[in-house]
């Protein structure tokens, strides 16, 4: 096998994942769909998720158009580079929107006949959800494959490798881009929705707060599609390609020692990410087939059986991947590299993204202590709950930066910047199934909600909370481990950069690199800040809206008319890509200028954004999910000191506030973060050959 | 004049700062106490004041001397050092407690005497107030100058020049452990009375939030001067004498060149921050002068005038003293340095001083948008209350991190490192009446409370109220001044660190160090997290123990028996006692650890735990005052959507939630942070000639 073969083998395996995923899909259309109401109700939310997308996607162009433009004429006289990267950023947005479309269609497709399915027994609901989530993550690691292959063997024929590379990282950008958008303006319209709904039953009275009377559920119900579906999406595509390209960039400097050492090919730590990505979807789909429940069986083991799974087989493969295409020792000026030190690279990565994951688990279960101990603090008020959940959410960060710590040291030690870029793909070479089990989570989310407002018995709405008990751990798990792959690609990048701007050393020591260092660490917050705002801006238009229905529309108090819900998705949209525009701009202008000013400045940067972004990012997401749950621990039979709480009590509307101060955390500035950090490596590597 | 007569002058300013706050002190304790009542409150505050002290000290000498020990052994076989470090150490400590203590004694009679004069009219009032704070800050400086010159003095006839200062860094070590101590476990204590008090009433029903009858109010008053009087005082001690001997560290290594261009001193970069601390005490005396208001003046406006008018003297004295110590310009290997770029970083330090404290003004201002903004919010409930607070309080973190980046590149680009250390000596040189104006403000707060307590007439409570709302602004300014100097001083420590530990450049494209800038930039995150907790913790004891005791005195609920002060003081402070140590352990052990491992790892440690506690300082404490803020406006006059809201609406309890949350970041966890950055420096300092 020589590196052409393997080389075209690598988008089979993307066709490979499109091919299973339409399968999938087309199996779960053909599911049965429920009752006239549940398929009215089910219709509203597509309607509302495709208009969505619609506008984000008219919003988009215009943006891909223009930077397509930029890129193709800066790179005009760059002998590196092509104005081929335009091309390559655009297929990046392409690919990346696509995967977010294909998704999206299918979760707002198997929410209602989880539903259904739900009717008849919770083994046939996890199926239906699972199998929506698998086609959301086999077409995200599919159409990544298949476009950063395709693109590299049609560069190939026309230049040499390194400058393939360099054209290549405008599909990086792509996918960036979309995730600034999907993410950022996703996060916000989901959580303007929620928090809109919820509070509009505080401001005005007698307006139900989680009912189908309520014009705002439908947009909360589109919100849980668009953010935590596609946005997650979005955020894994970006942190796959991210990682991919990043090796690649890093496995150009082995080419020539290769060329003497390697009996296979000498672009052999090129093509390896993309290898272990191909053979990774190939692990994703034969670990779906582990997900299998019975009733009675617990959701949550078939889930980890599926994922860890995966993981234990793409550690065994990885090892004879990396054998196989390295020569087992090559030497770079002084250093000396070994296969099996790439190869222990790849497991470190795969291990911090599982330890990761439990620890964000530990933080934010309500079989825990944490969480536990946080229902407590709600017994004297809402302000001690708020205390006690930003402890937590700090805390929180402790043992994660001492995992990531080690694993950049360990990944380091073995295989050196290659290892920590490997590592990185590492953690997200099974990301085909961690997406399909996070994507589950809101489908079942989803999947309750329209149970709920078509009336169905309660043992279906029993089923679908267990489902959805079930999806709020996988969804912290799978925060954690997107905060993770976040991390280690952002560093992965930074090394690519350094490379790509023939940056040897960052010295801190170096007042100007340390001012560097200081403006990236504060941009998390300002970005968070921003993002904040925005939830409660749009809330309040909610809020209003909300009121205005329920005054002028007569009947609807009552149930006899129907809400505007059109009314309410619009507003969320809207605002939600307005509101992204500003913190857009911060993100891809400040490593730009700063770029100009000094590039060792520019690296000074991307090491404070991505040191404070990953703290800042776990701590929102933990304090988030660990109120969320301490909420639904208070509703469900805690006692403390012998008293048991229930909903409605004083100790639950202390729970509630905590619950929606971390909903815009959790879900918006706390992810969007993932981006932030990611987006400014990129746009860091893409202009490196400007700056260098 | 040469430098032997230089030096001998410096404590003679140190000693003429003691002997005016004695007149001060003297001229506060000659003013009337007031009635009956009054005494007996005030007694009871300045008691349980004292046993607070008592038990801290009590804790802290073994804990100076087991340290002492160490340092003593450590240093036995250095011969760069001398186990004399060991006294170096132990007077720096007892510097610090030695102000602390006048400085809380001054203050808790001073704030009777304020009560007092309050009822004649707001001129007198401010007058005893400011003067009470007046003493604590020329203690602070006082005692700083007299100490450090003077063990400079007695060991220069030992050793020579860089022994010295090696041997001197003790000091610092030694204000920082006080500092920690009066800061972390002040601020502890401070906010468990505070929260402890105003929660008891929501948990137990028909108990007064705010009132004489419930027990804890006098912890509560405590907690004023232990956490704002004496925790500020050695807060900015440590960043006083830290920025000092930062600058003698690195001025050190001008002596070469100082003796061939130097007409005056060969040490005179040395000399020249003791010089700078001397005459800013002069300054700061003078400038105490302007403090003087007429009734119906704004007591604001006077003390603006003393700060902004000794700062301007200053700038002008300063140019002068560096003309005069050093020489036009002289070089150190490849670098040339000029007098007036000297000068220009301690004008840069000044400024930035200034600017931060403005910046941090305008985020805290009931007067100004954001806080009007926040008050707003507060009408959807206390969840969209506390979202806007946690977002401005990220926002707020930019601006300051853009003129510190700025400050640091100013400084270090007209005089290398040394600029950078001489612009935090530069921002501290006003430390004097900087603290007055600081410590003016919980003499004040006290003030209040007194009069509410002693049933005083309803103008004598205006007039304190109107004092105390000037005191919550320069409350405001003073923490934007502490976390600003806090940061320089850890810059300044940090480049003294590199030096002496013979650092050339900390590479964080090396993972190994950029691990260090995650492990560090994580540790604030668990400090904050673990002093939250503590605050939760000792609540939650106070609230029971509130509790106990209007289930166990008969009477007490109708006001005809007394509460148990001494019980609730006693908590409080065994709890804050108790509470700092974990959180002093990690401060104090992670850079020996991390040091032990690896020098430069270290020096990543230290940018990151000062990058990522700076700006999670200045979040905690912007939000925090802000909510604060935005509770008084909403108990005054606001009007929101042409409603006014006062005590007791919804919108004010909402309020109150974001009030209450805010209480232990701004006054707890915050603040700590600027002990954590600096006492991290410092150990990392002091161990340097052991790991070089």
């Amino acid at each position: 096998m020589d590196a052409a073969m393997i080389m075209y083998l690598v988008p089979v395996t993307g066709i490979i994942a499109l091919l299973y995923a339409y399968s999938r899909a087309r199996w779960v259309v053909k599911q049965d769909a429920g009752t006239d109401a549940m398929i009215e109700i089910a219709g509203h939310i597509a309607e509302g998720a495709r208009a969505f997308l619609r506008r984000q996607y008219r919003v988009l162009s215009i943006f891909v158009i223009s930077v397509a433009a930029l890129l193709a004429f800066v790179s005009s006289n760059n002998p590196d580079s092509s104005p081929l990267i335009a091309i390559s950023f655009v297929i990046g947005a392409l690919c990346s929107g696509t995967a977010g479309f294909i998704g999206m269609n299918v979760a707002t497709k198997a929410n209602v006949r989880t539903t259904q399915a739900a009717r008849t027994g919770l083994g046939p609901a996890l199926n239906v959800a699972f199998s929506g989530g698998l086609v959301m993550g086999l077409s995200v690691v599919g159409l990544g494959v298949i476009g950063l292959g395709g693109l590299f063997i049609i560069y190939s024929n026309l230049w040499d490798t390194v400058r393939v590379i360099n054209v290549l990282s405008g599909f990086s950008l792509g996918a960036s881009s979309i995730a600034l958008f999907a993410r950022v303006g996703g996060g916000i319209y989901t959580k303007a929705a929620d928090v809109g709904a919820d509070l509009a039953g505080k401001v005005y009275e007698g307006i139900p707060e989680d009912d189908p009377r309520n014009p705002a559920t439908i947009a909360d119900n589109v919100g849980d599609n668009v953010g935590d579906v596609a946005g997650m999406g979005a955020d894994l595509f970006e942190s796959y390609v991210g990682s991919i390209i990043a090796t690649m960039v890093l496995g150009a400097a082995f080419i020539p020692a290769f060329r003497s050492a390697s009996d296979v090919t000498d672009i052999g730590a090129v093509l390896l990410p993309l290898v272990i990505a191909g053979v990774g979807i190939l692990v994703a789909i034969v670990g779906s087939f582990f997900v299998k429940v019975k009733e009675g069986d617990s959701p949550q083991k078939a889930l980890n059986m599926g994922e860890f799974g995966a993981s234990f087989i793409m550690a065994i493969l990885s090892y004879f991947i990396i054998i196989f295409m390295m020569p087992e020792t090559w030497s770079v000026g002084e250093n000396t590299y070994t296969s099996i030190g790439v190869f222990y690279a790849v497991l470190i990565g795969l291990g911090a993204g599982v330890m990761i994951g439990m620890i964000t688990e530990y933080y934010t279960s309500t079989h825990r202590r944490p969480v536990i101990a946080l229902a407590k603090q709600s017994v004297t008020g809402s302000a001690t709950n708020v205390i006690a959940g930003l402890s937590l959410g700090m805390y929180s960060t402790g043992i994660p930066a001492i995992i990531l710590a080690l694993a950049i040291i360990g990944a380091f030690t073995f295989a050196g910047l290659y290892g920590i870029a490997i590592a990185a793909l590492g953690m997200l070479s099974v990301t085909g199934i961690q997406l399909a089990v996070d994507a589950y989570g809101p489908i079942s989310d989803n999947a309750g909600g329209i149970a709920e407002m078509a009336k169905l018995p309660a043992e279906v709405r029993e089923r679908t909370d267990e489902l959805d008990a079930v999806g709020n751990t996988t969804a912290a798990i799978g925060k954690g481990f997107a905060i993770g792959s976040a991390a280690l690609t952002a560093l992965a990048l930074f090394a690519a950069f350094m490379q790509q701007a023939d940056i040897d050393s960052i010295d801190v020591a170096n007042p100007v690199i340390l001012a560097g260092v200081l403006l990236g660490a504060m941009l998390p917050y300002v970005f968070s800040a921003m993002s904040m705002a925005a939830v409660g801006r749009a809330a309040g238009e909610m809020i209003k809206e909300v009121g205005r229905q329920f005054a002028e529309i007569p009947g609807l108090r009552e149930g006899t008319a129907q809400a505007d819900f059109v009314r309410c998705v619009d507003i969320s949209t809207k605002a939600a890509i307005r509101e992204m525009i500003l913190p857009g701009i911060l993100a891809i202008s400040a490593p730009i200028i700063i770029g100009m000013i000094d590039k060792h400045m520019l690296g000074g940067l991307l090491v404070g954004v991505t040191v404070s972004g990953v703290l800042l990012a776990i701590f929102q997401s933990n304090a988030g999910g660990a109120w969320d749950n301490a909420k639904k621990l208070i509703e469900g039979t805690i006692e403390i000191d012998g008293v048991s709480y229930g909903k409605g009590s004083d100790t639950h509307k202390a729970a509630v506030v905590g619950d929606t101060v971390g909903d815009p955390l959790k879900d918006t500035s706390g992810p969007s973060l993932n981006i932030l950090i990611k987006l400014i490596a990129v746009v860091a590597l893409v202009i490196a050959p400007l700056i260098r």
